[in-house]
């Protein structure tokens, strides 16, 4: 069997330009990187402003597991069979962090037949918006202690910084750390920590923003930190939203490749959906829906993170909510759900999915409950048996939800044409209705409240006293009337890992919130989850290198 | 009187594939960053192997004084000016950091009539060298950090890592740092620092890599730290060679760009000259020396430190001297190392110049000691007199240094063409007999003593108790063989940035030696200086912005 990588190297790319015209861009609004890749420049956004929009299709999924439910794969495959088909389709898709290439993954362009190229590029370096953003996280910070070191004009309490630096990689070390050692001229010492880069608020910023003054209004509105009268700071205190706004002018501009069907696709910010709002950026999201008939997108990890989040915080941004859900599930990780070991999942075990089932139940609900069409895909795998596939599909038409199996990894396009053929009758038949879960008038506690009992399916949330002070305080300060981002597990509905399936009877315990007001939401972190992810014991790095002529090795 | 980026501003760029063909070189050895910049492929420096090589010019300088002395625009000028009269000449330079960038200089792009362009995107992100070097310093940091935790394996002792992480901006408070905070599972704590990603060793090396085999070879030779019984710790004990070369693998490409004059400009690769070696990549000068009849390059800072470093540790790696040498001074600038200080500098002041000359005098001494034929280039200011020009060129007809005037800032190639006259008569006539200053038989404490006595005109160099121990330790690593690369104020010839002229009678003082054994030098550090900046108390960012084109702003 081929690896992902011998697949994508054996294709042959057609120009960029090609793939622009094709969707109907001309090349000169295109900002070339190399002949495979490319941003949209700021004149193809404004003159896109006046095309009408195209019908958008959400994908999202189970909870994930380690035997994998392949929604990126799913997601471009059904872009590809849409095409096929003869429906003009743009995909949107998130850009990888390579703390994760790097750690785990090795790659997270898609996979088999259904890959977004080129995936050695994109993996790595792409066009710079990780590092843009890294880089623009971090001057903030210095410009910061540069600030409290020469003389804190501002009277920035330096116990009460919040804004953290980042870096784009997987490293426990720098989790917690002290900084400012060694003397009055090396700084100011106080306690610091780094996030993922994925995790930045300035990555949710350019998610969000709707062009370059929305951009620099957001990042003048960040909070970085309390004065010693406890009053917020923000970057407009400081008066750095300009360079930071400048960091990013390139980094702002949606990023155009292609499948290995020649689909166009914009694959544009990444930030993570456990432990950030999980989605594309909307100039991408926008720019598709003007370029295809049907857009194809994701949300990161679950339906109860990327999906919740995509509905409450980025569909009010976008002014245009899903024409239809697609929920991904594999036969596999449902048996997970239901109990059965990885190693155990090569075995047919009826009772197993059965028990699992209740997972992709409560994901179909939750989607149903925005008012929205939801179609099941199930992702084939060799391992599937006749009898347990019969037996999902019962499953779903017990619910009367309609579900397709897909093969997009192993035949590509022509394995998501029954899938894609549903979604448009589905999109044909019914009408989408949406609704947010929690409305905007609601305080805080109440939201947090809403997304658990409705969406997790839990019965209590628990705040710790560190919580309550800051509810009472946001209160204060008038942000209630922002949405909420769930940090939490993505493995689990409920906030501990380990609890598969549909757990009941529980309780999520908010620990802290975070203040996102550049971003425009409050982040609120559930048991023990991390915004910065550690390395494996064997990292993916110790098998990547390159060859003689410059060619990728072990990214996969 | 216009600004730097107004100028910028208003030149009609050619498409980098024209420059690309004034010089040789086929549109498909291009990889396209938008319209006006480009990497070479390795096809094309595959290529270039078999073509004869050009002339090298080295232009270098007095020690810098907030006067400014222009060296970058007399490169990118004398570039311009040989190339009108008739001789097809290509530039190498460094890339900007941005550090500085954000904090004092706001760009580093020459200046005037003699600029390298698009500056906005050179002094940004460019082509993401940069932020490729930064993200493989750190996360060799993490896979280091991370084995440490994962049982430790190599028996890696934690106090004695040695490998530090780096940001590509100024920021002091990282310079000292405890990380590995939190409890067992947030890794192990220890004291670990930040440096500026010019001054990381990969940088170094991503700068001396002749190709992409010695690249990893380099790379698999860096020291990270050391065991609990002090053997070196290196990236091929941890495997993760490859895995960086991997990141590496498009920084490592040379960048073309050009100037305002559509001379072709290679940009790449930017160790500072005070804490690195200061040189431009090799594959870059290489490059070029292939494409030009002549190639004119700077190194960072004073002849003291870039120079010398071009000429030991540079030019044994790229195998080619320089044919001859252009020492870059003003009068004003000379007025300071005469002890004017910066407001007094419009006044005329004959006997300030003439004591400042000595400063010249020295490095014109210090260049010619290497065998190379020298030419100074007054760079001309409006302030300048009659009186103080003649005096000048007086004393430098003196010592029998051949000297030009030249007005590229102002009147661009024009301005350079008696410079560029006269440096092509001192190469037709000069013979160039390179010698390096030390020999690498010689122990590390011998290199160091020689430039120290021959180059800055010391008398004598104390090594602290730390410097001594690890003298005899790295004697015993087998380390005597490498060049010294010396981390040294660059103000001053001396250690000391107050003592400008020529110092006499001087102790520089060696703190501390740091081994990088993968670029292949040993690093000495003097007196203060910091492997890390800090930001001045109003830095540059301030002023800095993006207008709703998304045109910059504040940069110049």
């Amino acid at each position: 069997m081929k690896t992902d990588i011998e697949i994508s190297q054996e294709v042959d790319l057609l120009p960029i330009k090609n793939i622009a015209e094709s969707v109907g861009l001309a090349e000169e609004h295109l900002e070339l990187f190399g002949n495979y890749k490319a941003k949209l420049s700021f004149s193809a956004i404004k003159e896109l402003e006046d095309r009408s929009e195209g019908k958008l299709i959400l994908v999202t999924s189970i909870n994930p597991t380690p035997a994998g439910e392949g929604k990126s794969t799913v997601t471009i495959g059904l872009g590809d069979a849409l095409n096929k088909i003869g429906k003009k389709t743009v995909i949107a898709l998130r850009e990888p962090s390579l703390g994760p290439v790097m750690g785990i993954k090795g790659g997270a362009t898609g996979g088999g037949y259904a890959q977004v190229l080129p995936m050695e590029d994109i993996n790595l370096h792409f066009t710079g918006d990780m590092h843009a953003i890294t880089t623009a996280n971090n001057a903030l910070s210095a410009l910061l202690d540069n600030h409290i070191q020469q003389g804190n004009e501002l009277n920035i309490d330096s116990r009460r910084v919040i804004w953290k630096r980042v870096v784009d990689l997987n490293d426990r070390e720098l989790r917690q750390v002290v900084v400012g050692l060694g003397g009055a001229i090396q700084g100011v010492p106080r306690e610091d920590g780094f996030d993922i880069t994925v995790a930045s608020e300035i990555m949710a910023i350019l998610c969000l923003a709707t062009d370059l003054e929305n951009l620099k209004a957001r990042l003048a509105n960040i909070v970085v930190g309390y004065t010693f009268t406890l009053e917020p700071v923000t970057v407009s205190d400081l008066g750095v939203q300009g360079a930071l706004a400048l960091l990013l002018k390139e980094a702002i501009k949606p990023n155009l490749v292609q499948t290995i069907y020649g689909t166009a696709a914009l694959v544009h910010g990444g930030p993570f959906a456990n432990i950030a709002h999980g989605c594309n950026s909307i100039l991408a999201t926008k720019a598709a829906l003007k370029l295809g008939d049907y857009v194809v997108t994701e949300a990161g990890f679950g339906a109860d993170l990327g999906g919740e989040k995509f509905l409450d915080i980025k569909v009010p941004n976008l002014k245009k909510a899903p024409d239809a859900v697609v929920i991904v599930a594999t036969i596999r990780a449902l048996k997970m759900h239901g109990g059965v070991s990885k190693n155990e999942l090569g075995k047919e075990n009826i009772s197993a999915l059965v028990e699992g089932f209740s997972n992709l139940h409560k994901h179909v609900e939750n989607m149903q409950s925005y008012g929205l069409p939801v179609v099941v895909a199930i992702n084939q795998f060799i391992s599937d048996s006749e009898n347990e596939i019969s037996t999902l599909k019962e499953l779903c038409e017990r619910i009367n939800v309609p579900v397709e199996l897909t093969s997009v990894w192993e035949n590509g396009a022509e394995g998501g044409e029954e899938l894609a053929k549903t979604v448009l009758q589905v999109i044909e038949e019914e009408t989408a209705n949406f609704r947010t879960i929690y409305q905007s008038g609601m305080n805080l506690e109440e939201k947090i409240e809403a997304i658990v009992t409705k969406i997790y399916g839990g019965n209590k949330v628990l705040f710790s006293k560190k919580a309550k002070n800051q509810l009472a305080t946001f209160h204060k300060y008038g942000w209630d009337r922002l949405p909420i981002c769930m940090a939490k597990t993505q493995y689990s509905l409920s906030d501990d890992p380990q609890q598969l399936g549909r757990p009941a009877d529980f309780t999520i315990t908010i620990r802290e919130l975070v203040p996102k007001i550049g971003a425009g939401f409050i982040v609120a972190l559930t048991g023990d989850v991390m915004t910065m992810p550690g390395l494996p014991k064997k990292p993916a790095a110790l098998n990547m290198d390159i060859d003689s002529e410059g060619n990728a090795i072990g990214l996969f």
